[in-house]
């Protein structure tokens, strides 16, 4: 979105004032809060968890208020929100969030005597989270980002965004609360786009994460850049997640895509990052024939509802992509959901329409003609979040070959399922490839996602006594030890 | 530097001819060599490693004329180089430079039912790697970035140093013929300032590795984050690697300290990246006494002299540093190594004074007088690739407070050791806060170093047999499966 909402002023005086302040007072909570321990942080994270849960009835409350989303949803994204928290502080209690490694001193190390050498990880300092409008619990104030970084040791500015400000306020107090026993400055919540921009440039901030638009994104991205001293920015920018729709899958599953397909795209009216906005298709009109009857409810914001109709606008304006469906608006105001539809020859001709991401409940179904048609589109494609095949069976050979195609331009790759809903484990990757991610390397949901605000740091011929707990050589947990794994 | 020699044309037509070319080359070997399991990359850094020592001689004797620096210190580099691609082979082979993650199906996730997912990583793509002049071997055309991206699937191109041209192309050749097994165009080399920025800026290259100075590594740092597609960027910047002296040190060590001190700053006429710069010490006149007579041979090009003539004399030039002690020049033409001296006062008045490498045979004594003029001088550090302290025993209060507060400030914190020297291995970490690199989270030196190179991928609901071997049930090597390390 381009314009927030004016800041209110709060007791802490203009939303520049508690700028300064919130800066402040995380600058100087990173030092006592870097030295706490796994076990201090996973009480704090446990802690989060707890009072969220506790809080769940007043808080879904505001939140159905303030996005129209539904109750049953706003619980559920909830529960996910204290279960990433309470996952992480499991993951630092096992010591799996640090890449440990120990090399004794060896005189024999074939390139020279080597030193007793240990690295371990510290954290980057203040982290600055720019909240977004779509998960207003689990990629809001307390969502995956803050969760990350707090389990890194890091204090969190979370700049809340303006399309839920009561309950980012409501869920920055609960923080604040749970957190009485960390730092003073260990969280702190700004308000406005300005001191948001302000904040990327402070040189107390050492890290921004960022989930919205590419433009937002790219423009809070060229700021961290440009800085005397540049910091990582880790934005997801945006990304229409294709499907590729065998033939096999089509002759074996019509009714399991179809169906599939409809749930998908408009899940959450389509507001998913996640959401397949690109489906190349055997048979559009069949396809279309076989959706079952789409709706969708209201949209987070009057400006992602304009934002959904200008995409579509600028869409359907591009010769050869036409309205193929148009479901019933459930209510007035409220876009009714879109399944427009073109040919390969129209996207081959202009590819930039693969990645045309149209925030809300449309899909574009791209009819091919040939396997070639559609290696030719995969292959143009830039970065997504996810990119999905629906097979036919486990031999269906366009299938086969197009995972690791695809894995080219994704950070995750679907088989048989639907890219929406995204599971909060180890093994959990959600990036990708720009503009899906600024830092491709990194991921923002999983327990992988702590590693975005660590830096590592090796320690050569230190004493024991003096040495981070972890790396001493009586530690226990996970580490890699002159080259072997100790689980 | 700022200017490179005029790049020669060659059989391949003008430098701008080859570039056009080496990057054509460069992005179609991209996928074939992608595929390519561990074992086959493994098989190409042995093959590296073989042909560079059946040639050590030819390119010793190269490289000797071209650099100046001594046989022996070459010799020790080139078998340093080959050690480096063999460790990483030995570690492909054993499946360590992967994180790979498993997480089966689990029906009664706390958050909900949860997909089978795995995670391994994938190359970027083709790998832009500036060559340094300070290690004509270890930092250039086969050096570590060379080793690492090829060690993840990533076809490299160099662009070669213009102080050692003839060892740079004659490197290229043999890599060429080591790499005769692997798709062609999967190793190139560039020369000139202009093709390298040209090369940085075109979309096929997905990553940039530099090594050299602020002012060249930050322009091609702007380059690469205002394409239209960002790309990582891995600069080496620049760093003084500070050194504590600390009172007890100086009472029980000092002798270790001068000699250390004398060696370290002297180590390859002072142009390592690892100089200790800047040592903070208690007694400043005690210590210049106690210096051995120091030497230094021949700076590896006139350009680097020049520029050490002009950063010392910008040094001697602030009010309060002087000239402490001058060595001997070894020869007509060669500089001389030079100890500076200042205090803290005129430090911490103008903290910027720690940070201004003198890339060349200098160092920076800073007198302190107490504890807190110490700390001071800490905390105003910016980013370093090292940091050092000299203690007294392992009960120095003062060396033991500082160790996690140089942390902050380094990605190798050296307690009675010198920072020169960098030992290639799995716990070790060159990098560190700006400018010591632009990606603090990564490493250029030891196994770690991979992982710049690569990319996570998740696999979702995916038939074993189309999963990337690695990520079989089946398979053999160490993963975190369901939360649980599996060595």
């Amino acid at each position: 979105m381009s314009t927030d909402a004016p800041a209110t002023t709060d007791a802490a005086g203009t939303p520049a004032d508690r700028l300064t302040a919130v800066l402040a007072a995380s600058a100087a909570s990173a030092r006592p809060l870097a030295a706490t321990g796994p076990d201090e942080r996973a009480a704090l994270l446990d802690a989060i968890a707890g009072t969220l849960d506790a809080h769940a009835d007043e808080l879904v409350h505001i939140a159905r208020d303030e996005t129209h989303l539904p109750e049953p949803r706003l619980r559920t994204e909830l529960r996910r929100t204290t279960f990433q928290a309470r996952l992480l502080a499991d993951r630092l209690r096992q010591g799996l969030l640090t890449d440990v490694r120990v090399d004794h001193a060896d005189p024999d190390w074939p390139m020279g005597p080597r030193p007793d050498l240990r690295r371990t990880t510290v954290p980057l300092g203040p982290v600055l989270v720019f909240a977004a409008s779509n998960f207003p619990f689990a990629f809001s104030v307390a969502g995956g980002d803050t969760a990350s970084a707090l389990a890194a040791g890091c204090p969190v500015v979370v700049k809340a965004h303006p399309g839920h400000p009561r309950l980012s306020r409501r869920t920055a107090e609960l923080l604040d609360a749970a957190l009485s026993g960390a730092p003073a400055g260990t969280f702190g919540l700004i308000e406005g786009v300005e001191q948001g921009a302000t904040a990327v440039r402070d040189p107390r901030i050492r890290a921004v994460a960022f989930t919205g638009s590419l433009r937002a994104g790219r423009r809070l991205f060229d700021l961290a850049c440009a800085r005397d001293e540049p910091i990582p920015f880790y934005g997801e920018l945006g990304s229409t997640n294709p499907v590729v729709v065998t033939p096999d899958a089509w002759r074996r599953r019509a009714a399991a895509v179809a169906d599939g397909l409809a749930t998908s795209f408009t899940l959450g009216s389509g507001q998913f990052c996640t959401k397949p906005g690109v489906v190349l298709v055997p048979d559009a009109a069949a396809l279309i024939a076989a959706l079952p009857a789409v709706t969708s409810g209201p949209m987070l914001t009057p400006e992602l509802t304009d934002g959904f109709h200008a995409a579509l606008a600028d869409l359907t304006a591009t010769p050869g992509i036409e309205v193929a469906l148009r479901g019933e608006p459930t209510d007035a105001g409220v876009p009714a959901p879109v399944v427009l539809r073109t040919d390969a020859a129209t996207v081959l001709a202009d590819p930039d329409i693969l990645e045309r991401e149209c925030f809300g409940p449309a899909t574009l179904l791209v009819e091919y003609a040939s396997t070639t048609e559609v290696h030719d589109m995969v292959a143009a494609l830039r970065g997504h979040l996810t990119a999905t095949v629906q097979a036919g069976s486990d031999d269906d050979a366009l299938a086969l070959a197009l995972v690791p195609l695809l894995a080219e331009h994704a950070g995750r790759v679907l088989w048989n399922d639907w890219p929406t809903g995204v599971t909060v484990s180890d093994a959990q990757h959600h990036g990708g490839p720009y503009p899906a991610s600024t830092a491709p390397a990194t991921t923002s949901v999983g327990t992988a996602a702590v590693a975005r605000f660590l830096r590592p740091v090796a320690f050569q011929n230190v004493p024991d006594g003096a040495l981070p707990p972890e790396l001493r050589e009586r530690a226990p947990g996970p580490r890699l030890v002159d080259g072997r794994p100790q689980p």
